[in-house]
């Protein structure tokens, strides 16, 4: 049995680890306003697992028998739990799913090689037995990047990096480190930090995501303003394909014409499997500082991060949140940590003679990282252009404190899906000119799903990466669902994609494509954009074996489309 | 006629502009020494322009008739000259070949559009009539990726964008400018600075190059360590494809499969015309200044840039000569510019006096923008860096002087070869720690070559761009040739190329491919990595029709086979 760790087959994170809302005092009356719900009323757990419906594997002995040899007994797998644990991600609609028992299609085997050289036989047999492969790595995606296809009919191979799990070695002299595909983040960073590196890129999905399938669906984390995204971080990277390994050596920078680099950053299993890749690392900074922010509203917010992202300043983290979402954050705070309440109501009544609409205030979060006095510098930096914008620096505790929760909000989810309350999120980036009617229109563009469905719906919002000429904007959105919440879902999540398109958003900032963002592709990429790209994947996979139906499928939306799914919207 | 301006069909840049060296004291005695050349001797002139052979157009009545109805008859031109300032970009071989009149094929005619609506027309007549299209920006490419393939036996037309040089509108809410593709340096800066902004791309071939050339070769600048490489700054696209448009939005970031902006980016024509570019455009800094430095010796310099990469400084440039190129630097000062020849015999009795060996020391350019207390900090920084190295400070002034004349040395280039010296350059990024044997093996291989010549060569080197995990170095060779210059020019060229690749450098930093660098892909980014590009390309222009034969070709060498082209080294 491999000891391979899995995330709960019906929820985020690891089993007896979930949200508590006990101790937050403001947290009951703030989700009875925002979408109706008295989370005090008793949870309907998820199903047990003998009451799913699982078929049967699909598979020749003989193949079977081949994958077996490859990568022995106690590393292949055709029970159903395991099975199941790959079927899905960890996208709303994979929970309301597998909680309703409805599993169009699970992989057949799960094998778990051991070394490159494994994957390059599994790639090849699979390959020649016409089967369908799916690499999987923390199973943390949220987009339907792992999913069967519902009428795949072929033979479907789970391909599990997780015993590729170490860092095989640091180029000092460099910053380069050469770590496996299926390596997951507290891992990485604890064999970084042990010889005083970082790789300083922190997604969401930290916890339980890989830098394979970070790659794999061009990850970004909240350091990313000055880390980088991952393809700027992952500089070199090997892919197994048909026979053969892909080798791009790792390099600051080249013109060698189209990236291959960038064309296997994202390419979410449809070209081949990521087994190794080599990323920019750097010395542990000696001083790392995040700094919280108050501004009066959001629209001072947005011209604060957009004024230090043209400043002399380069901060490791810009980020801020819609009065909504400060509300909510706020919301969640335990009586005992950061501001206390007490000194909370007296900065509050401070703001509010001052003139500040508290309904109307902004948090924000900005790190600092570098020597002592580089890290003063910027903070005055930031500081002067945080006043001249009429906010209000409220120093480190908060900062901390979101800092030591930041990788929690996935468990929440699972507490309201619990109390029948769907929830998930949905970025985009966009230039800056742009970002305030992103936002404005988005923000109305669920509330007008909202409307259709007859429900009592929550959006709120976080500018989370600045770049030079524009930024991520980050939504959270929920309801409390009715009896079919995958169309609710559906008609909601739509709106708020149609309305990234629209007023010229991408479909995805960091979140990849799957099958939940394909419909989009062509109004992100153009229709020529789609062609040059199904060119690639046709080239390089002929009989449609790597990960089928992902990033682009049969299914393009327009604008009207979406406006037909929301007046459709089931009641 | 069309007023489109181009370089001398012979040489570098304007008629009438050249290199002079009766002003520069220390330049006679310097290329003597280097190379052996008496440059006070005679100069041979290149041949007129009638006496080059040019075969008359293949082109049928009709296709001509169709290309002239869509640009006019006055952007249409079949004429002998014009077709020859189309046939190569301006590398040694491709002025060697053309002042030996050695043009195997030249365009059949040479089409002007005037917007992108012509360029669709002309792109769709093209693929109908089964020709071949070579687009063409500035001529200044050095890889050989405008010239025809000598056994083209179908029509070849030269789309010039030279006419589609307007920089379109500048999003000065996001710092975003919309460039047509045929806008040169010069051109753009002018539109931009009027506005207050700059694009701060500052490639040597600036002033002949067009935006869509920088995008379509991956070019980066000399101030790229602040502004980033083209690759960074060109965030939206439009390219031109057999009928349609790939239209590329201007995105900060995207996390939308595999990057088609990134395979049009290095494509060189093979994919379709690149119409349009929306660059990251910058306020101009308040304060921009290039300070000197001296280094005792090469290692220190590279070690100084090394540790100002990993520093919490940010300069727009680093730069660092070795030995034999500060000393070339130095013998192209003129007795009346940056440090006087009183003042720098006096600084160099004093270096003297602290134990430097002269011969070995090295001239260092380090770049500083943006506020004037932000110039002053970095400054600081960097500073403290330069003297834990050993190094030290000497001014604006050669830096002011670096940046005045850093457009020139191509002119020096014809001057040499006007006295029958060849001269090009080559360059490579790797990683940090693998520099030193990349900068030791390449001089190693290019004094190899020379003596397998037998001739009196030289080669010097540059430290040009810093990155995280490594650098570009930037090498400058020139020999005087015999009477088969273009087969002694590939035996140096080929040496150094194969060193770069076996101490893990790339075959190109920012030169991009075309035919020369081609024979070396298999080794920069694998067998696997060429199959899944030339899958792309197959898939993309199943005909082969846009210009074929660059970034991937039919001939790739080994080691071994560079070393048999060395062995068999005309002498």
């Amino acid at each position: 049995m491999t000891d391979v760790k899995h995330m709960k087959w019906w929820g985020w994170g690891l089993e007896g680890v979930g949200f508590h809302f006990e101790d937050k005092p403001a947290f009951v009356p703030f989700v009875q306003k925002a979408v109706g719900l008295d989370v005090r009323t008793p949870p309907v757990p998820p199903l047990s697992f003998d009451e799913l419906t699982v078929a049967p594997p699909r598979l020749s002995p003989a193949f079977e028998a081949e994958l077996v040899s490859i990568v022995g007994e106690e590393n292949a797998f055709t029970d159903d739990k395991t099975r199941v644990v790959h079927t899905y991600g960890k996208s709303i609609r994979d929970l309301l799913r597998i909680r309703r028992n409805e599993i169009a299609r699970v992989p057949d085997i799960v094998v778990y090689p051991g070394d490159e050289h494994a994957v390059q036989q599994i790639v090849d047999a699979a390959v020649a037995a016409g089967a369908v492969l799916i690499p999987f790595g923390g199973g943390s995606n949220i987009a339907g990047s792992l999913e069967p296809l519902a009428d795949e009919e072929r033979t479907i191979v789970s391909l599990d990096l997780g015993r590729l799990d170490r860092v095989l070695d640091i180029d000092e002299g460099s910053g380069l480190a050469r770590i496996q595909a299926g390596a997951q983040g507290p891992s990485i960073e604890e064999q970084l930090n042990a010889r005083g590196w970082t790789m300083g890129h922190f997604p969401d999905s930290f916890t339980h995501s890989t830098v394979g399938g970070w790659v794999a669906t061009r990850s970004s984390g909240m350091q990313s303003d000055k880390y980088g995204d991952i393809a700027d971080i992952a500089r070199g990277l090997r892919m197994v394909r048909p026979g053969t390994v892909v080798e791009l050596r790792p390099l600051p920078s080249t013109s060698t014409g189209p990236s291959v680099r960038e064309m296997i950053i994202g390419s979410e299993g449809r070209l081949g499997v990521i087994t190794e890749v080599t990323v920019q690392v750097h010395r542990q900074p000696a001083v790392r500082e995040v700094q919280a922010y108050f501004f009066p509203n959001w629209k001072a917010g947005l011209a604060a991060m957009h004024a230090i992202s043209e400043s002399d300043a380069a901060p490791s983290i810009t980020r801020v949140s819609d009065a909504r979402e400060s509300g909510f954050s706020l919301s969640t705070r335990k009586e005992s940590k950061g501001i206390s309440g007490a000194a909370q109501n007296v900065l509050m009544s401070v703001l509010k003679r001052r003139g500040w609409d508290l309904e109307q205030m902004c948090l924000s979060f900005i790190g600092f990282e570098g020597s002592a006095s580089h890290v003063a510098y910027e903070k005055k930096l930031v500081g002067a252009i945080v006043k001249k914008h009429g906010g209000l620096g409220v120093g480190k505790g908060p900062g901390a404190l979101y800092d030591q929760k930041k990788f929690d909000t996935p468990y929440l989810r699972d507490f309201l899906l619990d109390r029948g309350a769907a929830a998930d999120v949905s970025e985009t980036a966009a230039p800056w000119s742009k970002l305030q009617a992103v936002y404005d229109d988005t923000v109305a563009a669920a509330q007008a799903a909202y409307a259709a469905l007859g429900v009592h719906g929550w959006i709120m919002c976080h500018l989370s990466h600045s770049y030079n000429s524009g930024a991520c904007l980050y939504f959270t959105f929920a309801f409390v669902h009715g009896d079919d919440p995958i169309a609710q879902y559906e008609v909601v999540k739509s709106s708020i994609q149609q309305a990234f398109m629209t007023h010229g958003g991408t479909l995805s900032h960091h979140h990849g494509v799957g099958v939940e963002h394909a419909p989009w592709m062509a109004q992100d990429i153009s229709e020529g954009g789609v062609a040059l790209m199904q060119g690639l994947f046709d080239a390089a996979d002929p009989t449609s074996q790597f990960n089928p139906g992902k990033v682009l499928g049969p299914r393009q939306l327009t604008a009207s489309d979406v406006a037909a799914i929301v007046a459709d919207a089931p009641r």
